[in-house]
Order: structure tokens, then sequence, then C-alpha cells
């Protein structure tokens, strides 16, 4: 037992500080305030966490998280096969079905290429995106405009060149609602670059 | 199944952002992260959540939380048993004593009055504060300094005036390390009130 005779909730607060954005004090509050409300939600909490990784697999045509293999986006026949966006992660996928802007497919690359951090090519999804391309008439890279992103999808282009396909990129420039004064030089002159005519 | 065939995570999610300072994209941000990693860190949450209820009760002398009844606190014969700080909640315990400064014991309210919210001095632990009073020579509020945190104050000097007990308050002011020119009216003119000679 702790100095406190805290040990549960040491081990509790420990954990809830490796989820990301929670810092040590959020992680105190966090589990504070379980101990404070009914156990109900605890319980709750356990019984999901319990079993999510049984319930919860990759798709294994598009690597979305998935409840049924293939996932409901892959299996759906009113979606556009010909289109495949092509994403960093899953939660992606997730962010832009809310958008309901996109009616096609998904690939999730599982990275994005990272030299410092030690992610090559050989780590992401890249293959087997290779072998999906059959029908495909557009490829649209929807990755973060950053330096890790810009190089993946600098190094999806070189590989994809040889296939008959269109290849764009999610257009990067001020965010609506924005405000010239505030954004960032970089932003700036992609959007100068990226100007749309009216 | 939901639209998305997200079930599961969906009901993750929606636990997730049920806690303090959690809202509804760092929750998913979390259950995406669990997902992501090895299944050992939902497996150990899920545990500790499970049993956390049962491994932590409330100290039936102080009223913070404790795996053992009375707590370390409270049976620790090295503290200075004439002295009681008063806290609203059993997460203000642990903040003191991480600071080493108090030496004395504790006395948990439970929460502050506030009349708007419907917490009445008869929802918090005061009758059991009155009967630890014997042989108690000083009590300490180390309330928030908030409109509820004075009236509670203010309360429970009014009650306990007429037991031979100094009452003080945990001194209210600037911040260290913070500036003169950031600071609010009300603390500002709290720190002159407090003025300390040197």
């Amino acid at each position: 037992m702790s100095a406190n005779g805290y040990n549960a909730l040491d081990r509790l607060i420990a954990l809830f500080s490796k989820l990301p954005g929670i810092g040590k004090k959020s992680a105190g509050r966090i589990a504070y305030y379980i101990l404070d409300s009914n156990p109900s939600l605890a319980q709750a909490l356990a019984k999901e966490l319990e079993s999510i990784h049984q319930l919860i697999r990759r798709c294994s045509i598009c690597g979305g998280f998935t409840e049924a293999d293939p996932c409901m986006v892959c299996t759906d026949s009113n979606r556009d096969k010909s289109v495949i966006c092509v994403i960093e992660n899953a939660q992606d996928l997730r962010i832009i079905e809310e958008g309901r802007e996109f009616r096609g497919m998904y690939h999730v690359l599982g990275g994005l290429i990272a030299p410092l951090e030690g992610v090559s090519p050989a780590n992401l999804s890249i293959d087997k995106l290779i072998k999906r391309l059959n029908g495909v008439k557009e490829i649209i890279l929807a990755l973060n405009p950053t330096i890790e992103g810009d190089t993946t999808a600098l190094y999806l282009q070189k590989v994809l060149k040889e296939y008959p396909i269109e290849i764009s990129r999610l257009a990067s420039g001020m965010p609506v609602g924005g405000n010239i004064e505030y954004i960032d030089k970089l932003t700036l002159s992609r959007s100068f670059r990226g100007r749309v005519k009216i």
C-alpha cells in the first residue's frame, strides 16, 4: 500500500494518464469523479473496455475499425467503388463519414512516412492499396497538410503514377471562418497557390 | 448496429465523454487510441474500474477515500490531532497531502453550500465535524475562494463560534509567479486587504 493508502486509486490514475490528452491532474480529477459517481459508471466503462478488442476488429479490405468484416462502408453497394480516399488512420474515416460529403471507398494507411520516428513506406498499408486498384478511377489523398503528410503524399504519387488513375489531394488553405490576420505564412502561401477562380 | 457499424465504439465514446474535461472529440481520440494500443491497456483499465468501488471506500472519520477504514491519515499517531483542515472534497485532501505542508487532520465536507444547486448545510458533513471537536484547538477552512466557498466558510464560522476553537482560512491573493497586470480585480483587492508586514 502506498504512503497515502491509495494504491488502487493510484493505479487507476496512472492508467488514465496514459490516454492521449489526459495529464496527471486530469487523470486524478477523472478518477475522483468516478469514485464520487454511482458505481454503475465504472462498471459500464469496465464492461465496454473488457470487450472492445473482441468486438471491434480491422476491416480486411480498408483497414478501418468495424464489428463485422468487411465493414459496412466496404460492403455498401450504394457507394462509388471507383474512388478510394486514402487516410492516415481509422479515426479519420469516422470524421470524414460524419461530414457526409464523400461517398466512395476508404483505405487506411496506418500512419504516415516519418523517417525520424522509424516509419518507412514498408510499415504502411501501401501494397494492399496497390492490390485494390482494379476498376479504380480516382484516388484522393486525404492526408494532413504536415511534413509527414506531404512526404507520404509525394511517395504515393510516385508509386501510383504508373497506373491510369487520377490522383488528387484535399485542398489546403484558410479554414472557413478563419482570419487572414491570424493565419500562418505557410497556410496563406498555400491559399494563394491554390486560389480558385470565381 | 449503428449506420457506421460502430456500436461498441459509440458506446465507449459516449461513456468517456461523461467524464470531466473530456468532450466528444477527446472521447473519440481516446477510444481510437485504446483500439490502436495493445489490448492489455483496455484490460488493465477494465480491471481497475471493475474493482475500484469495492477497494476504495470513505473513511468513517474524515470522509476521505481510503482502502482501509479509518484511513492512514486518521490513524497516523505522528499527526497533530488538535488541528482539523476542512476541505470540500476528497481530492483536495490528496492535493494538500502532496504539498507536505500540513500535518494535522482532515474533514471532508462533501461539497459547498450552493442554494441555487440545492446544496444546503444539511447536505454537508457538518454534524460529523461538530462531533470531532473534542481536543481540537484550530480549524483551518481550506475552501475555494469562490462565492460558494465564502458562503460555506461564513456558515461554519457562525456554527463554530460557540466552541473555544481558533478558526482560520487559507490566504487568498496573487498566485506565486503571477503578474499584477493579469490578475482580476477581486483577487487584487483581496491581496491588498490581506497584505503581510515584512
